[in-house]
């Protein structure tokens, strides 16, 4: 028996979530892979991910981990796995790991983006992940309010409720909001996050875009901890799980652009 | 009665291509536009596209033209119709039109794109708008070859069977090979395309990519005008209608980067 770690990208929007579910309730990303492993090496596993997407939200950078006594070499899995998976779910590349391995406990920060198609028409390549917004969007006091969520602190007022969390405080160390012409892209990097998180943040940024709540108010509903006080919970469309980081790379690598004392009070 | 121009966008992934056929051959492009304008007039429309682009082929930039008794502003159009449309159709722009336009006589030049993926595992969020070649693909000698289907010329050799075509005489102003990491597009802009000629040309383009036919070797297959000595039709997914000129842009436009004298031989 050894540990297994998968990279796994997906478009969520034909499944309901990577949890496995009744294949009564429709596809999961974690039934495909478990019905294909089965198939390939007569062998039943169990994934466990690093970050359980809800259904319709999408995966680039996914990891998951798995027993198996397969003999396969790691690097032949994405190609045996790929022949057999949908097309719309690909294993990127597979490792043997540390036998205590565990992709959801030994993560040490996930980052998620969130995506806003903010024209008038939205592009119909893109539809399926990107949340068209036709209003305007002030993405520039958006960004005002994004900085404001960064930190370690109670994050109860941003969590759906369902979750199975009983703590509530996480480290968001880095919320962004970046524009590229009409596409307006949050970018949420934290060492863990609570049930729809990045879509409530998303919702809640997009209220401030619209003028419905200044930067300040929302973060005074962070700080007060209800849920009403923030903005809804965005479409799952919008939303990818970008890259799990289980190694030395530190958050602040993706972003080069802010200096490091921005890094240091966290 | 007036003469007015639609923009289109479309996924054509879930249509039987841009020609309506009757429902129980699936869904057509020109079938759901003409559906929603009975249902928002009251009043029977046909469309005449610039190019009747096959089932699974896309359009970025597709232009209709259609004779209608409706009142509404052109300007108003668009979001009438997006409202009924479905999210893989939109139309961009709408603008009443000369009495005598027609969209696909008057087109003085088309352009299409055709997208190879050429990663080892494919993106899985273009999966649907290229074509996934794992195999190293040669993109200069592609640029070699694509150069020499350059001209005005007889490209019955890239044209399949079933087209209405008589005359087979086609001026293709340009046809390049452009490589972004793992991603290739092959770019055509010509005043006229046979039946399937750009998917022709891209698997004469791939067949020279994996050195089975050197870039002579394919202006020969064009020049001998047998279909049997070019590549195969590459898959309808890999394929975008891009954009349709009826104005004063010249071809050479959208190619600044090329000499003048480059252009003036055709």
């Amino acid at each position: 028996m050894s540990r297994m770690a998968l990279v796994l990208a997906y478009d969520g929007t034909n499944y309901r979530g990577f949890q496995f579910q009744p294949p009564a309730y429709g596809p999961t990303v974690q039934g495909e892979i478990e019905r294909v492993w089965q198939k390939l090496f007569h062998e039943t596993v169990r994934l466990i991910p690093a970050g359980r997407t809800d259904a319709g939200v999408h995966a680039a950078g996914q990891v998951v981990s798995l027993n198996t006594e397969a003999s396969i070499p790691a690097c032949k899995l994405p190609k045996a796995l790929n022949s057999l998976l949908p097309r719309d779910i690909r294993v990127l590349r597979a490792e043997r790991a540390a036998a205590d391995f565990n992709a959801r406990r030994d993560a040490r920060w996930k980052r998620y983006d969130y995506f806003i198609d903010n024209a008038r028409i939205p592009d119909v390549f893109a539809r399926l992940y990107r949340l068209h917004e036709p209003a305007p969007l002030a993405a520039a006091e958006m960004q005002r309010a994004a900085v404001l969520f960064q930190g370690k602190r109670d994050f109860r007022a941003f969590a759906a409720a369902g979750g199975a969390a009983r703590c509530f405080i996480r480290t968001l160390y880095h919320c962004r909001v970046v524009v590229a012409g009409e596409l307006i892209q949050i970018i949420c990097v934290g060492d863990g996050f609570l049930y729809k998180m990045v879509r409530i943040i998303a919702g809640t940024l997009i209220s401030v875009g619209k003028g419905k709540m200044t930067p300040s108010a929302a973060a005074a509903a962070l700080a007060a901890g209800r849920r009403e006080g923030a903005g809804m919970t965005a479409l799952a469309r919008g939303l990818t799980l970008t890259h799990v980081e289980y190694g030395l790379q530190a958050p602040s690598a993706l972003f080069a652009d802010l200096a490091p004392n921005e890094w240091e009070k966290f």
